[in-house]
C-alpha cells in the first residue's frame, strides 16, 4: 500500500507568450484606467493562440515540469481539471494528453469539471483515489481557457480571464502534504457565472454576486480550515489565493488580517487563470530552496459557486 | 474519521418512458431486424424530453432513491459522471443538481467527465474522496443523454443509445464494499468515440476499432482483477458488465467462460445508457432479498478507451 504521505512533488507551468492589452481594451468598452489596474488588477491577459487547445496547453505545462525531473516518474493516473475541453467534451480531454504524451497503458485517465475551486478540489480528490488504488506518482492538469468562451465585448468578463496550464506530479515523495480541507457549495447563485448560447457558447458573469459570496464565506471558511488543522492565522507563511482580482485578494487579506507581505496579488501581467491561479503560484514557491515556507494555505472559489480551502505542510 | 467500510449502499434510477423503435429506424437506415435485435441487441431505446436536461435526469434519479429511504442520509459531497453537462458546461451540472435539490451548503460538489467506464470508474474516485476528507455519503449520479448528441440518420450510433440517470448512496453503511480495480488507457484510438462540430455537437463512432479494443483487453482486464482480488471466475455470483451491445457482453461471457446464468444482457429496452447501465443492473441486484449475490464483478469499457473493471462484495 502507498505510504499516509502522499502529496504534492513538483509543479510544471505554461502561460502562452501572447498578450492582450487590458488598458486598451478597457478604454473600447468605458472602463477607466483606474478600474482596470488598481480594481481589476490585470493589466495584461495571458493569450493562447486560437488553434491551442486545452490539450496541447497541457502538453506545454508537462514539458516545463518534465525539465525539472531527473528520472521520469513511472505514472498511475492523470487528470486534467477543466470546464472548457477538447472536442466537445468526448472524449475526456485526459485521454488525449494521454495520447500526446504518448503515455504507457495502465494508467486511469479523467477529468474534473471544476472551476476555481479546481485545483485544491483536484488535489484532494486525486490524492483519495491514488490512496485508494495504491497509486504512487499522478498529474493532475489544470487548463481553462476561457479566452476560448469570453466575448471580447462583455465588460464584465473580457477584462478578467488570462489563458494559463499547470501540471502538478502528487507522488509519495512528496514537498507539501494537505491538511484538512474545508469546502463549500452555494448553488443558490449558480448561475453567477455560466455559459450561455449566445448563439456560441459564451461566458455570462455576475460580478457582483461573485463578490458578495467570496466576501461572505470565504474568510470564515479560511479560519475555520486553520482551526481544524489546528492552526493560527500567523503560522502560515503564505496565503495562495485565488487571483480572482486584486480587489477581491485585498478584500480577503484585509477579512483575515493576514500580513500584507504574506498574502499577494501575482497574477497582474497574466490575468485569473482560473484553476491554475493557485498551482502557479505554487510552482514558485517550490522553487525557493533557501528557508521554503513552512506552512501554506490554499483558497479557492467561484464556478458552482464553491470555495474550497486546504492547508499545505512541509514535509522535508 | 470514517471507517474503512465505505461503500455502495443504494441505488436509484430514472428511465424516460418513452421509447425509440430501432427495428423501424433500422428500416429507413438500412439494417436488417436480425442486425438490429441480435447483434446490437436493442429493440427499444430509452428517449427523454427535449427539454429535459442532465440535471433534471438526475433529479429524476434521486427522487427513486429518497423513495427507498427511510431517514435521509446527511450528504457530505456529490458528483455527476456525464460528458453532457447542462447549459454547456459552467457551472459543473453538480452544483446544479445541488440547487435542484435544495441541499446545505457543506457539501463539496464536483463533475466527473467519463463515458462507460463512469461508474466503476466514479464509484473508485468518490471513496477515496471520503475517506480523505471524512465523509459518510456521498451521492454518485451518472446521467449521459447521447439523445442530445447522436444524429438520427448516423447507422453507427442512431440504434446504439438510451437515456437513463441514477444516482448511488456511497455511504459508511454499504451492502457492497469495493475489491481492488484494474483500469486500463488505450488512447490510441480515443477518437474511437468522439464529438465533433458538424455543425452542431454530433457523435461519431469506429464500432470497430471499440470492439476490437474490448475483445482485445477486457477479457484479460476481467482476469486478472479476480487474480488480484484472490478470486476465481466460478466464485462471482453475478457479472454486472456495461451493456454496450448484445454481441458484445455475449463475447465478453464466452472470453471468460462465464456460466451464462451469471452475465445477462438486460438493456434490450433501453438501450446502451453509457455510464448509467452498470447501477442499472447494481440497483436490481440490491433489491434481491432473498440470498442476495455475495461477489460482483463490474466492467465498464469505452469512451477514452478505457476499461475500469473492479469486485463488490456483501458486507451484510
Amino acid at each position: 500500500m502507498v505510504n499516509n504521505k502522499l502529496g504534492i512533488e513538483k509543479v510544471g507551468c505554461y502561460l502562452p507568450s501572447a498578450r492582450l492589452d487590458t488598458l486598451e481594451l478597457g478604454h473600447k468598452l468605458g472602463a477607466t484606467d483606474g478600474f482596470v489596474s488598481k480594481k481589476l488588477g490585470f493589466t495584461k491577459l495571458a493569450r493562447k493562440p486560437d488553434c491551442e487547445m486545452t490539450s496541447d496547453m497541457c502538453v506545454s505545462a508537462h514539458e516545463d515540469f518534465a525539465e525539472q525531473c531527473h528520472i521520469h516518474p513511472e505514472i498511475g493516473c492523470l487528470a486534467v481539471v477543466t470546464q472548457n475541453p477538447d472536442a466537445g467534451g468526448i472524449p475526456h480531454t485526459s485521454s488525449i494528453v494521454h495520447q500526446k504524451l504518448g503515455l504507457s497503458k495502465r494508467i486511469a485517465c479523467f477529468d474534473i469539471s471544476l472551476g476555481c475551486t479546481g485545483f485544491v478540489h483536484g488535489a484532494s480528490i486525486m490524492i483519495g483515489f491514488m490512496r485508494e488504488n495504491g497509486i504512487k506518482n499522478g498529474l493532475l492538469f489544470t487548463a481553462d481557457p476561457y479566452s476560448a468562451v469570453v466575448s471580447p465585448s462583455d465588460r464584465d468578463t473580457a477584462l478578467l480571464f488570462g489563458d494559463g496550464a499547470t501540471c502538478t506530479l502528487i507522488s509519495s515523495n512528496p514537498k507539501y502534504t494537505l491538511g484538512r480541507s474545508r469546502y463549500l457549495t452555494d448553488s443558490k447563485h449558480s448561475n453567477a457565472i455560466r455559459t450561455i448560447d449566445n448563439p456560441r457558447r459564451t461566458l455570462s458573469m455576475n460580478g457582483s454576486d461573485v463578490f458578495r459570496f467570496v466576501a461572505k464565506h470565504v474568510p470564515r471558511e479560511i479560519n475555520d480550515c486553520l482551526y481544524e488543522n489546528g492552526l493560527t492565522i500567523d503560522q502560515i507563511d503564505r496565503f495562495l489565493i485565488h487571483q480572482g482580482s486584486k480587489f477581491i485578494v485585498e478584500t480577503l487579506a484585509a477579512a483575515i488580517h493576514a500580513e500584507p507581505s504574506k498574502i499577494a496579488f501575482t497574477a497582474e501581467t497574466t490575468g485569473n487563470t482560473v484553476s491554475s491561479s493557485i498551482p502557479l503560484m505554487l510552482a514558485k514557491v517550490l522553487q525557493e530552496e533557501t528557508a521554503p515556507p513552512t506552512n501554506l494555505l490554499l483558497a479557492g472559489f467561484g464556478v458552482g459557486l464553491s470555495s474550497f480551502v486546504t492547508t499545505l505542510k512541509r514535509s522535508k
